[in-house]
């Protein structure tokens, strides 16, 4: 497949996004003090990131409001303490799971919410009502993404068929998901073209969320990037559930566009992400991780086995090898 | 340029090199203990890992020898003392730092050595007394590579006559050395393409020895190899110099051959190397190594400044971009 750019060009379509507080959010349980989401908020406008996800817009009839920080729901209000009043440079965006979501009670018009961009996470095989929602939040005003997850381990025709609703629906752009943090770059590249090849003549952006089970977040981000990809997403210190996600510092020191400025983000990382981790939250790569990325599995088992902080690495390994029967 | 093989085919020319105790030497002055290269041979072994680096040739008369551990030397006693005799079923090699070796004192024949291959790293501009090097291995009967070091910072068309000497030559196996980790894997492929059309109608193999300092070890190992690249260095949890390497137990979980078994590499992890993290031993990816690998620097700035466990990034990135004027 063709490459579209090179190392030294810049890529106008290229839109990062920040999904720190989202997908490192499943880290802590959404609990960052407010400063340090004003101070992220701050940072990502001087370095130029063109979205900020704000979290997940659960719905608090089906997860208990005191078990989680207050980005997990995500409400307008709470965005709106933040930030003071919109701002021009930067688009904000939430996360909303199908089924997990009270999208049509939670999610207003566009005109009265701080919010930009209603990011749609589904499995492949929710996607009517993936559809449904992006349909919604279109309504609304919003600009909407479908997030497939999950798709190391589903059927391609499967996910053929449920690209092709989407490149007959209003969606703006659809992610190529990577889970499990399973992809090496060679699939990640087939994955690239297989996408594109049905939502660029709809008229459909790409993007990519990966995770770092295998040291391949920053190397599969840039790999889609460069054959078509422009939706990129990473979070400061490579912050997410697991092994993490692409870190925020290698895809701006990596982007040429003058727009994206390193310092600003190196600044943020030495006065919060350092206190985030002293504070406790563990992710990043390790071998448990790498297991269940190798073996195309669920991190859930070796999330669990980091907490117990067990290192019997070869009967974790083995207990793995054995529930594949 | 077109693959070799594919995600799912075995391919017959790759050879692993395990350089823990050669590159993971650098963090610890090479202070390791008997067993843990004893196992480690061993482990090797039971991995199916082709050959096992015990260290440097390094001249006496310029090193202090109180000052290191003894596989700075890579005596052939030394040697001998570990695997008892020579096993069938792993190679072992030395490296051979031009102007920090005395080769013809300390390099003796193979038939009474425990060595089989004799790595050379140079850097291009001495190209000459590294093939003068390489001439005296293969005429003591060694296989001989040569290891070019800091190519990002080097003229193309040097290394291009760098190569053509070396095509000239009875060197074996030719390396690409990502010295800064700076190198992207678009940059890998160039490389990989520059280096083969030089060295392959010579009959020469390409290795490729990487750094994790944008967390691109492994993703760059494993393009150069999906090219053509044959031999391919590691490490035990990527242990090395700075950001460290191309981790062993991600190479050897990716490579298809039945040959490479993962359990041992992980009961070695769990048994020794964390072990030797707990005694202090300090490398992997962390933000001073990027900006190095960024900026396309020795990673020797970035090395004191986490030894002062320094913290403020921003200050050393202005600082390493104020040195580039």
């Amino acid at each position: 497949m063709e490459k579209k750019g090179n190392l030294l060009t810049v890529r106008e379509d290229v839109r990062v996004l920040d999904a720190t507080v989202r997908d490192g959010g499943l880290v802590n349980n959404f609990r960052f003090t407010d400063e340090f989401v004003r101070k992220l908020y701050e940072t990502n406008i001087a370095a130029g990131v063109d979205y900020m996800e704000f979290g997940y817009k659960a719905d608090k009839d089906i997860f208990d409001e005191s078990k989680f920080g207050k980005w997990k729901f995500a409400k307008d209000e709470d965005i709106w303490e933040i930030i003071g009043e919109k701002d021009d440079r930067i688009k904000l965006s939430v996360m909303a799971d199908v089924g997990r979501c009270n999208f049509r009670r939670d999610i207003r018009s566009r005109s009265e919410s701080p919010i930009d961009m209603i990011r749609v996470a589904t499995y492949i095989n929710t996607m009517p009502a993936a559809i449904e929602m992006i349909e919604y939040a279109k309504e609304m005003g919003y600009e909407a993404t479908c997030n497939i997850m999950a798709i190391s381990n589903a059927q391609e025709g499967d996910v053929a068929q449920g690209l092709r609703m989407l490149a007959g629906s209003n969606v703006d752009a659809v992610y190529i998901v990577d889970s499990y943090g399973s992809l090496y770059p060679e699939q990640i590249d087939r994955l690239t073209e297989f996408y594109l090849d049905i939502l660029e003549p709809a008229g459909k952006k790409l993007g990519i969320h990966t995770h770092n089970n295998q040291q391949m977040a920053f190397a599969n981000t840039i790999e889609s990037l460069s054959l078509g990809a422009s939706f990129l997403d990473a979070t400061y210190s490579g912050m997410g559930r697991g092994a993490g996600n692409c870190a925020m510092e290698l895809l701006i020191g990596f982007l040429k566009n003058p727009k994206y400025r390193l310092a600003p983000v190196l600044k943020f990382i030495e006065k919060y992400m350092l206190e985030v981790r002293k504070s406790g939250a563990v992710w990043g790569y390790d071998i448990p991780y790498m297991l269940t990325g190798q073996l195309n599995r669920h991190p859930s088992s070796a999330i669990e086995f980091i907490a117990a902080e067990k290192t019997g690495y070869t009967d974790f390994y083995h207990m793995l090898l054995d529930r594949e029967v």
